[in-house]
């Protein structure tokens, strides 16, 4: 039994919180609505952000000096945009050593980093031994229903990711172990882009053959990019990889796959988003990978297409149209990637 | 513009007619059952398989001798349990030299040999070389309906692939070469167990979470077997691997994937195979992946699963929780397969 901070009310902070508290742990979930705390300690639910009954031994806060008092471990799961700000306000008020665990999926637009990178610049008085990644194929909606789910945990230092998988881990939340951070954080981060991509090609009417299309080539050109910053490929290969990228792809739980949706049948960007209510981080993601992509030269035409689309006002049916017609003969085109030193 | 032979009317059949009769080729496509030739020919559709209309340049033949005159290729989509029937009676009946173009995805039972070495055992007059695979992600209902759909094409002999490629690229339909023909053919069968084991988990109220943990492991175990028979890896991770997987594994329209729902909600294999009124090729392939594996020693833990399932009588709710508790702690065990001398 541990006293666990979990920062971020949103629908996956509050699935983890409902892992954590099955497990037996006290789990302190933070959200800076003060009307949201007081919400979920009245009526255990959060039915704004997931359909789920919330247990006694989660209590919310909106004080953050409140909710990690005493705590061994903090769990972020803020998005990707409000990562600085909290971390540096985190490291303020920490007292005692904590595991960091995160489970936001995202690249910072800009600088390019990835998450665990974010929290190491903000957290002064930690190391990046500190934090623990975890990222898989889950939707929060079934997590929080207690249906089969499988998550990966990766740290560079092994037992910090073990006391995470400790911590997780039950009959049906399973907790596997990786050395890969860097690709278990980009694999999370960049399939958000794929999902935003197979939205649209639903929403322009094309069928499954077309998604099996993009998902297939998505994978190669994530993963492309990714072994290029360090990841190994094979992670794009297991779990954060091919297995996330269908569960995104293929499920209108998906916030990224129904905002793309929304755009494949016309709207605008800012019509989606505001619609969407939640964030979509998938276009974040797009903005700082086609960066990426372009600073060190690596093909990433459905990047590149996504990229026009959100922020050039390309229409999406050109797009699609210019992706399926790219002339391309070899089918080993797309699986380079996976060819490499790294074997 | 070709003389072509579709063999084998069913809905894969008479939607590859339709994309050669777009490319404005003249298809004479054969079928055993004499009402359903004259059927086609009189109200140019074929509803019982496809909802498609079905152009002028179809002609539909009850006869096998009369569909291949003066071909200059055969296209045999017949289910893999009458490969070597329709194959012997060709090898008989054909006079002229033609390029055979497979699209059938299984592996025999018994014998364990994949469809082109089939084909090739049953025609003597003709060389392994004359044999092409077509395969890939591809619902037959949507390519009916012009909808983008990319598939590969494989031969020992390149210059058949390339004729083949020709034959059927089109706007809308976009068709690759490899150099894998043994990966291309496994792939394609060995995907249709997991959609089966894909379609069980839903039948069992799983959700998105625990298939895309199945698939990723599938996707593992298949590659695995697939290796072991010589395919590349990298075959698994393209349009006949991943894409064909994600394909079969998340849509309705997949036959494998109705039967396992089917099997998951409770039925009987003889109730569901009679129900379904179609050949379900992913119970035959079960039953030669699991001798495959027997007999090489392969781990393919979902393979056994399904193999007890189907044959064994075992409940599916036992062999689904016992697959997602295996005891693995670190997900590189499901990506070795992807680990060997072929890099």
């Amino acid at each position: 039994m541990t006293k666990v901070a979990v920062l971020g009310a949103g629908s996956w902070g509050t699935a983890l919180s409902i892992v954590l508290a099955d497990n037996g742990h006290h789990v302190r979930l933070w959200t800076h609505r003060r009307e949201q705390a007081e919400a979920i300690n009245q009526t255990h639910d959060n039915t704004q952000y997931l359909d789920a009954d919330i247990p006694e031994q989660i209590k919310a806060f909106y004080s953050l000096e409140k909710a990690i008092e005493d705590v061994s471990a903090v769990i972020i799961v803020v998005p990707t945009k409000a990562i600085r700000d909290v971390c540096s306000e985190l490291d303020k008020l920490l007292r005692q050593p904590v595991t960091i665990v995160h489970a936001t999926k995202g690249i910072e637009p800009g600088t390019l980093k990835r998450v665990s990178q974010m929290i190491d610049e903000e957290m002064t008085d930690y190391n990046y031994e500190d934090v623990v990644v975890l990222s898989g194929p889950s939707h929060a909606e079934e997590v929080g229903k207690r249906q089969p789910t499988t998550v990966t945990v990766s740290s560079i230092n092994s037992e910090k990711a073990a006391f995470a998988q400790d911590l997780f881990i039950n009959e049906s939340f399973r907790v596997y172990t990786s050395n890969d951070m860097v690709g278990i954080e980009l694999g999370g981060a960049l399939k958000n882009i794929i999902a935003l991509g197979a939205g649209i090609s639903n929403g322009l009417g094309y069928g499954d053959n077309a998604k099996a299309a993009l998902i297939t080539r998505g994978l190669a050109e994530i993963a492309r990019l990714g072994v290029s910053l360090g990841a190994s490929p094979l992670t794009f290969l297991g779990l954060p990889g091919v297995g996330d990228l269908i569960v995104t792809c293929t499920s209108p739980h998906s916030r990224n796959w129904r905002a793309g949706n929304l755009l494949g049948k016309g709207q605008k960007l800012d019509e989606v988003l505001e619609q969407m209510g939640m964030v979509v981080e998938g276009v974040r993601t797009t903005k700082a990978a086609y960066q990426l992509a372009r600073d060190r030269q690596i093909e990433m035409p459905i990047t590149e297409g996504l990229y026009a689309i959100l922020f050039d006002d390309k229409k999406p049916k050109d797009v699609v149209e210019q992706l399926m017609n790219r002339n391309k003969r070899d089918e080993m085109d797309d699986i380079t990637p996976f060819l490499n030193e790294h074997y």
